[in-house]
């Protein structure tokens, strides 16, 4: 019913270029880790879940192609391609996660031959992915006790089937009350620079008949003043031992609006998003993309462009302080976050 | 020095075409009301002072075309194309205000030929325009108690001089310091959708030599959460008896993301955008315009935009509790704003 934004069958790993929505649904096919790696960087794949299974894919589709390699030597290959596709986006901990499961599997087998260790790559592939969709419906689930009803939502960024291998982490959430007949509606947030909302959470919410109104990143204010939002629920992109989250730029600023006016927020994350190497948020590495990113539609003319100063890191972070709390797969973590993580994980 | 938005000269009106801004600077001639009020409604000419200034040559260029007229003939035209000329934008007071301005002179001097009337036109019409650039300055000195050396300031829209007659409002105070030498740098938000800050502030600031970076909208709160910002400095569209400021969408959100990271915050504003006969900013009528304005830029076939559900104010109200002041050429009106208003006004 949803719109997977990964199809893998007979081998083959399709994913929707997500640039070319809501104007055409497209899906492409990913033929080697070259393209891979390429559709991650410029967001025809994006969404911290999504980005993970697709990595995973990846490392699968590089490894059939070493299938005639002696051990060391695919050990060899596969971790040069591990390290390109890691580098590919820097603040989305499921990367490295996905990657890291992968890798596990080929460096401890070097008893088993290539082409089994190639099976293996494959079911931990698909067993990635289907953690995930299992993971988005107990999200689902879970969020559903935060949920009036009715409801009005504010959700940023895309976090849905766009996002994720099943039904998305917030619009996960949304999915649920819809599935049991609440009342909701959401206001869906443009999300500049790159359009999320506007592009993929407002055109995914209309697929599946969710009543949602698009407004610019800077109305959420206005309309929490005017008791328009009663929850904002986003995603994460990683999130620290103590529970502060790294997701899409501006998510702070609604976190913060939210405190101000007290309404309710959550982000909404498997355990895999969880990065607990990092004690807080100001250890996790914030990309910085290009200005053009920002600029284009404005007209000016490379000349002009080059000495303009343009600020665009793609994520901030929110101490989790400002959360209501973060839902999880396991159930919902409460304020103390930084606490309750401890227990959750335990 | 600072590139006017509107030149009145030889009696020909003549307005940059800010619509084309950054890529082309185009002065466009307004040859009569009909041309004056397109392009206020399509944002050739925008800011609420500038609009003030444009409307009173507009009905200048009409009067003059009535020379031939009866006064009963020429009254009756005139009233006609400044009721035509007051429904263009409903946001902004000085639009009215001017338009009454032109208005008391024609229907308080039945004793004078219309050829003496449309000469005295004339001279109010240049009078606004001067009375407005003399504002400027003196807000911009007037501002400058406030702002600190070094300083870095964050401001919203568009409020120099392609939005008054003279160097600015909130940029004027930024201007003044430039012209005092204090050491400002200043991060324009694009204010989506029409993006006036990174259209025309970004451009004009570029211009002038003012050291300046482009962000989001959606980046400002995790700027202020990072110390960036020093200080906040909008301008307004029409400011109710009280002092709730009704200014671009967005402004809202950023004085309230100042008061949560206890930031000054200031709307610049000469006295003509004051609206004492409303006494809250609850009063003030919000233009809405059209969705296309936000989804334009996304790929939405006409057939999925017309079933899409867009809310699209132009502009929010800001509780004169969440603002430091208002700085007008008078003066800086501080807190208690509403009762300080009076003491101007008496």
């Amino acid at each position: 019913m949803y719109t997977p934004a990964i199809i893998f069958k007979d081998d083959k790993l399709k994913i929707i270029d997500q640039t070319l929505l809501p104007a055409r649904l497209v899906y492409l096919e990913i033929p080697d880790i070259a393209t891979c790696i390429e559709a991650i960087k410029t967001l025809k794949v994006r969404g911290a879940p999504a980005i993970g299974i697709c990595a995973a894919y990846g490392l699968f589709i590089a490894a059939r192609s070493l299938s005639d390699k002696t051990y060391n030597e695919f050990v060899h290959y596969m971790d040069t391609d591990a390290a390109l596709l890691f580098g590919s986006r820097p603040t989305a901990v499921n990367l490295g996660w996905a990657i890291e499961r992968i890798r596990l599997i080929y460096q401890t087998r070097a008893d088993l031959p290539v082409s089994q260790i190639i099976n293996l790559i494959r079911a931990e592939s698909i067993h990635i992915h289907e953690e995930d969709i299992q993971a988005c419906t107990d999200m689902g689930y879970h969020g559903l006790k935060i949920v009036s009803n009715p409801c009005n939502i504010l959700t940023h960024c895309n976090t849905g089937s766009l996002a994720t291998g099943g039904w998305g982490t917030a619009l996960g959430v949304i999915y649920a009350a819809q599935k049991e007949g609440y009342d909701i509606h959401v206001y869906v947030d443009e999300t500049r620079p790159v359009g999320q909302g506007a592009r993929l959470t407002f055109w995914e919410l209309m697929q599946n008949d969710i009543p949602c109104t698009l407004i610019t990143d800077s109305m959420a204010g206005s309309l929490m003043k005017a008791k328009k939002i009663d929850l904002i629920l986003f995603g994460a992109d990683r999130i620290a031992a103590n529970g502060d989250v790294a997701n899409k730029i501006g998510s702070y600023s609604l976190a913060a609006l939210a405190s101000f006016h007290k309404i309710p927020c959550y982000a909404v994350a498997p355990f895999s998003t969880f990065d607990l190497s990092l004690l807080s948020g100001d250890l996790i590495e914030i990309e910085l993309r290009k200005s053009q990113e920002i600029l284009h539609i404005y007209g000016y003319n490379d000349n002009l462009s080059e000495f303009a100063d343009v600020y665009n890191p793609a994520f901030d972070v929110t101490p989790a302080e400002l959360l209501s709390g973060i839902i999880t797969e396991q159930g919902i973590i409460s304020q103390p976050i930084a606490k309750h993580i401890l227990s959750f994980i335990e």
